[in-house]
């Protein structure tokens, strides 16, 4: 009877929703992406009226494309070169249609786009990776902000042991891009994973991490707040013009008094990607005795004074307040072929001409997803020691 | 220079992924699915090359499809009747290959689906939305089972104010369906919304909710283990063979010596859909002292005694002391079109004859989360009053 009952639920399940992907037997069941030990990947999708069926991604070479091959029971597939360990992203296009794995749930909102991810161990990706190891508490918790007049929500990573603990903890304050909100790192950047893995392999101190949201204009990631679902853009209003470095003192406020932290400028750390890197190269320089550990990752650097904000005011005298009130690491990292390649080297050509001491790190690789998370990965260790 | 460095990133960030979506001009904007106000809903896809390309989802009858025409451009589009205020499922059908909406980023996963969704107001769905009220918090949270010898994954909310207050706060236990994890109710539940709502409209008294794993063997939904990436699959070992009641009160000591709660028998509540009120059923029962407060939405009944575990016998027996002990609300609700309407019948005649009160809530539909939304909706404002 049991099993009669759970072919019930099944059935009744799977008239719903799960028949495409659930089946008793019948059907050959299609795997994909199948990841295989060698680190080869194939990936398989079933089109039975199509003519041409491809994959797209970031495993390709210039993120390209490549055909698909249609086997006897109208399964395409296609067997990749061997990949480094990476979390790679990726669809399918069939007849000219961009289509996500329909056998693949795993998928990540970049912007205004979902696509596809798959993840390749043995390497550097076993940091993005869940491990049986400690796990931090992730939390989607709400501040209220007096001075944008909204409630705004926040990812708060604590580390392993914080609540049974009666220590302070240091915080890293984490921003995330253009286009990105409070849920760009915890899902595209993997930090939750990556911090619960250093902190178990004993190369980053237990942090906590505060993954804000740095649109000023919004409550929250898409579909996360009031405005409901609608489909997310990449301009956002007042997102670089001051207004977000002007009220974040209210979200260090928050966590300082809701926290078991240190309140202390050795003690907390802000890091950046993209328009996070401009948000805490300045909310660091205007802000000068509050950060010992600055992170910019490919840093939007743009120092030319051309917004009324007070921030970006005395733009060269504040960074030698900075450098005189001293600090412990300013990490400065980019890729090689980044676009802001260039805008980063005039930065760094102004630090050492006012001699700003900083580490510089200079990777393969552009402006993507794949080195943010590599210089968490090496930043992290370095920080609150 | 700031417009021409926004246009770089936009374009950079552009080549990996948003094209899909993001345009400058140059193309007409799809918007889908677009929501009027008078409840109907245009649903659109671009697909030039395609012959034939329907909707399908839970808005139609029988969760049927329907045919999209095609404008000069190649988008697709179809307008749906007036909808009633509800949380919809839907995909589209290309040539025969179901696909879902590029324009909408909004997709839950159910078991081995992933389904866009799209939410009607003006009704009871307003409970399933972020309002501009105060929100709780909702972790993900980790603790160790030395029963089951793994690390495992709950959902906590906590309600707003929870942190700023000394109050000891009640706690409801709920637990997802077979195919289901620790992201169920959060996701397609829309638990933590319908939280935040009644509590702001003073229908429900602030409370905790563990939104738990109850598949013994997994450490936590599918992706957010060390098992990694696969594909999920219904059927689970250790479901529905004792383990999960036996095991339940690490949960319940886990939440006791980890929040503020009052320890106490009216303090407490359990409900589950499905395979949780099954759950929800034996736990309360094997458990006679531990709540006041039990839902059973859709349950899964079998009272048979068919496995070993202590947890099924005295089936009867342990009934009556439940029923001696004496609860406050003992809530069973069931769709008229339910699979599981006859083994409810069944259960509640069973009660009948041993005299077991119960508030019996009967409604139209079947075994569908739109249901289970309902029944939380009209069971969370019933509890520790």
């Amino acid at each position: 009877m049991k099993n009669l009952l759970i072919l019930l639920l099944l059935i009744a399940l799977g008239k719903a929703n799960a028949q495409e992907n659930l089946n008793f037997g019948r059907q050959k069941e299609v795997v994909s992406p199948q990841v295989n030990p060698d680190g080869t990947v194939i990936f398989r999708m079933k089109a039975p009226g199509a003519k041409r069926v491809q994959v797209q991604g970031d495993f390709l070479p210039r993120s390209g494309s490549a055909d698909m091959k249609m086997d006897a029971d109208s399964i395409w597939s296609y067997t990749s070169a061997v990949l480094p360990s990476e979390l790679y992203s990726y669809s399918f296009v069939v007849d000219g249609l961009k289509v996500r794995d329909p056998n693949n749930v795993y998928l990540i909102r970049d912007v205004a786009s979902v696509v596809n991810v798959l993840l390749i161990g043995n390497g550097k990706a076993d940091n993005y990776k869940v491990q049986e190891v400690p796990h931090g508490t992730v939390a989607k918790r709400w501040y209220s902000s007096a001075e944008l007049k909204i409630n705004r929500r926040m990812t708060v990573y604590t580390p392993p042991g914080y609540e049974q603990s009666k220590e302070k903890y240091p915080v890293l304050y984490l921003l995330h891009g253009m286009g990105g909100d409070e849920e760009a790192w915890p899902a595209l950047g993997r930090a939750t994973q990556i911090l619960d893995n250093l902190i178990a392999q004993g190369k980053a101190k237990p942090m906590i991490v505060v993954m804000t949201n740095g649109n000023v204009s919004q409550e929250a990631a898409p579909g996360e707040s009031s405005k409901g679902f609608y489909k997310p853009g990449m301009m956002l209003p007042n997102t670089m013009d001051g207004r977000m470095e002007e009220t974040f003192p209210e979200v260090i406020k928050f966590i300082e008094s809701n926290y078991r932290v240190n309140a202390r400028k050795d003690q907390r750390a802000i890091a950046g990607l993209s328009m996070g890197g401009y948000h805490s190269l300045h909310i660091s320089r205007f802000y000068p005795q509050t950060f010992d550990y600055i992170g910019l990752f490919s840093p939007a650097v743009m120092a030319d004074g051309r917004h009324k904000s007070k921030v970006y005011a005395n733009f060269e005298e504040s960074l030698k307040v900075q450098k005189n009130n001293g600090y412990k690491l300013y990490w400065i990292a980019i890729g090689k072929t980044d676009f802001l390649y260039k805008n980063v080297a005039d930065y760094r050509a102004k630090l050492d001409q006012i001699g700003m001491k900083y580490t510089y790190r200079e990777t393969e690789g552009g402006h993507t997803w794949s080195n943010w998370r590599d210089y968490l990965s090496e930043f992290a260790p370095l920080l609150f020691k």
